[in-house]
């Protein structure tokens, strides 16, 4: 049995990046996790209201989705720049060591959000073969309003591997209702107009009503 | 007056790639021009009746653009690696002398269509600016079916420039229906679904309806 | 009218880039604004006099450009990377809401010069059209004596936008020559030769007298 | 059952770039297919005597491979750029029509030979989904003496795929020896010490004693 | 007579990355230096043992490459991203500026371990050629378990310099065995195994029997 | 003693690119040698008066240079496409395998120019070093109207090697105006004012008056 991880630097980013493929791994029998770098604190300023408007919705969410184990790191977001990157690697490390997973979803290297910055580079340190046997595939997903604002001339997210979620496709959509306050009408890029269109285009690269698509960093088979 | 000229490899490559932003460029006033650069022929293999209905096609789209004018350059499809670049480069050089366009639309470099990458070599060949003065402004274009089939590993299309064509978009879409051998229902790359989604998407990262972008390879101020 | 906005990390930053282009815009009616991000201060070694120097400095400077305003940060020169990110960002999107600019010219991101790369990452995380819908246009510059000591592996500055600059180009050697202390004789890179060469050279690639260069990250038209 | 194809530009290029794949596909049950792009022809000086052995050779290592087939497209070797690119690709393509390959293992882009180049050309534009729905799986291998003297700065081979042939390596290093005539001893590239050291490194990048290594250039799940 | 430094973020990274090299350059009159960026501290979890182990190491290794010097910095292994750039760059100047040294061997930019790439950016912002004219050659190296996993999708070590190291090799494994905690067996990567296979694999690139390969970033001639 | 071949598409180009290096490895006592890879020829519409202008000006120039030998290829000028691939590899090969040249100097890959494309290839296949063991150290040159002309998005000219021409400097520019007919006043690309503005921009990165600049593909040592 697969174990599959989507290391989610904000909730909604696992559902926005790969979604469709979580629960296309589960109904095909996989084991799913969710980490969750980054949460909201008082003391950064947001208020008691917003604070549990957004652990119902992981709750929900994680529900929905039929998550193993949600893995909140409880990093402060936007301030992943100011954790020691030691503190956020041996968070990361220990709960691939607890749950060994064999599949990793990671955020873009070159997302325009530090924290996505931060995260990827601390999950992916801990994925050498030798330390972490379990790991045997790495990939990066894309999540509207972040990786399609990276930088042009970094290099885009150019995506080689593209996974059929046509039959999964109205759950993904439905779970992110759950995220209300996240997402508005296009022309904002985390609309459920423009997520659709995401989904028909990766579709049309691969020959499927609808699609997610991923740079694979490394598969051992 | 700007003058702004399009190099379509094969005819539907310019509504694909640019037809907003040139519908909104005369628009806005400037002349437009469409340089096809193959055509089919007897003798390689296409019929009496697809060629003519090719002619109509071109005629039909040259009106609903109001282009200045058509430049035919006669090439074979699908074999312009046969031809000696100095002839492709001769013809190519020979439109710019004559209508000495400011802005130019060129095919993506990687598009996965080797008369795309043979138009694109021997047209950016003639951009320099102390034999081609009028030049100021040059584009790369995405077209659906060959810029989305791009080899990932020689990197992929990320856009630098984005032009809002919410008022044109309608009108791209009538000339596209010009074309209806070209078109088929999505999952195909060039389906009505997958066109309207690329502008939704280009327009998500412009802050606008419909957008069309591209890659500025060199603009002189 | 259009609003524009340059990034220097340290003063004369904005003249080495885009000096010749501030200047010309200003002379087409633009509205110029100068972002200082740094500062110098007693407390990081500084002497008074090396403090007050650098002050008039940015006064006759700004003067002389006829800056709209000039928006000093005051953060630690050669110590960015110890402040946290959030902060810069904070601080550089408060001017950017306040003053709501057109265009940007940011540093380039590979300069050599650390401060250079956490104050191009911090702004341009600022550039998000939903969040930032007055920016339209994005460059990155080249300042003599980072840009060319940028690492050669990571990828150089290779410009996709030229900017005459011939009519402008004397004023800018004028205000080169306030900040004395920060240029020396040829084969210093930071030298009138040097600054003349390049100007001669980019506009060598751009069909005039003197050009400055830029890399082009994204426009909306 | 997985239907699998190498496209070897000249016989031992299956084997060195993907020899314990095949087998190692095959032992799990695939049909595995090899397509040779070139031919030695008396008109283009080689003697009979080298033609019969290899034709021994090829032989000799379809049958120790078990492949299902062995596709000789016969074109002319070191002269594949004078082959128009649609002969090479309709050749290719029938070949992929009729055998509707799952996946295919194509030689690496920058390979210093230029026949590599362009049977990498030609077999990846025979490669989109909608005319090719069959190929699910698209790899690039690395072929030692040609990948390793790609020119360094076009960017070198970087895997993302790595295959465990512990259990397969000796039956490689056994048809490595039919083509006896390509080894030579070490220094030389393709020497049986050359060939170990690269599967014990791949090897100790993926956790298993011998690897071969891919990129993944595109998948369909 | 030339001076070489070798910047070793821990101690090994000097011999695993060009211990063959630094002992030619000195069997050829170069005089040799060590810096080593970090060291082990028992308030980061060290044990005395471990410590002391590690500087008898350090000790019997210098003595075995006959240094001229060992530059121990001392900063916390692991932790250098919380270190101040200023201080470690300040840190490192010191010594370029005490000892001048013309080469200088730095660890690959993408090694996957952090303290590698902070190491690197500081050490690389210390070679202005106004600032450091001693310095004419700097190489980046590759560092096994580091560099092999480095991010695939970021740009792999692709070598465009090799040094024949036949002569040096059987003391450059015997240097390694001195870091016996260091080296596990195969398939681990920092086998002896490994380092011989790089080593040959090197060789065949370069016509040699042993060899360990670079990549200049620049060379002032 | 050191064996230096420059392969000049275009007389012209080897003065451009290289002309101070080879001065200085001539008075440093190395053997230079001139490959032209093009000429003019009447049946291409070349006057007489054109060829032998230009046959007067490699022999005037052969003579300043104190070149051993002129290796005149002959290849038809812009037509470089339309020769087989393995006929001008053969004749590259020849001059090679005659002279065994310890250095070259090649082209830069991304020219605008096809024939500089197509020369490139075609001698960087003639380097590896089980074939052509002499050859130690490959680089590519800068050519002013060609390499500032290169397409922006495949990547520039970012050099990794400086040489010092400040004693030569005076006989480049002499040599340069033996080609009186290929230079004009600037902003033309090749002006006495752009070739002396490039060699100081590379003398400021280099730390001397005057540099050529380089991009080392591989060296062994």
């Amino acid at each position: 049995m697969q174990k599959v991880l989507v290391v989610a630097v904000h909730p909604d980013d696992e559902t926005l990046g790969c979604g469709g493929t979580l629960l296309r791994l589960r109904d095909e029998g996989a084991e799913i996790h969710w980490m969750i770098v980054t949460s909201m604190e008082e003391k950064n300023g947001f208020s008691k209201d917003v604070i549990s408007r957004r652990e119902y919705e992981v709750d929900r969410v994680a529900e929905m989705y039929g998550f193993s184990e949600v893995h909140s790191l409880g990093f402060p977001t936007t301030h992943l720049d100011e954790v020691p990157l030691s503190e956020l690697v041996n968070s990361i490390s220990a709960v691939f060591k607890k749950i060994q997973p064999n599949q990793l979803f990671l955020p873009f290297h070159n997302d325009v959000h530090s924290d996505h910055q931060y995260a990827f580079a601390a999950a992916y340190s801990c994925t050498k073969i030798f330390r972490y046997p379990s790991i045997r595939k790495i990939m990066m997903m894309e999540t509207l309003s972040e990786t399609d604002f990276a930088e042009s001339s970094r290099g885009g997210f150019v995506p080689n591997m593209f996974v059929d979620i046509s039959k999964q496709f109205d759950r993904k959509m439905q779970i992110l209702k759950v995220y209300e306050s996240e997402l508005k009408p296009h022309p904002f890029p985390r609309s459920a107009k423009s997520i659709e269109c995401l989904a028909i285009l990766r579709g049309a690269a691969a020959g499927c009503i609808y699609a997610e698509s991923f740079v694979l960093l490394k598969e051992l088979l």
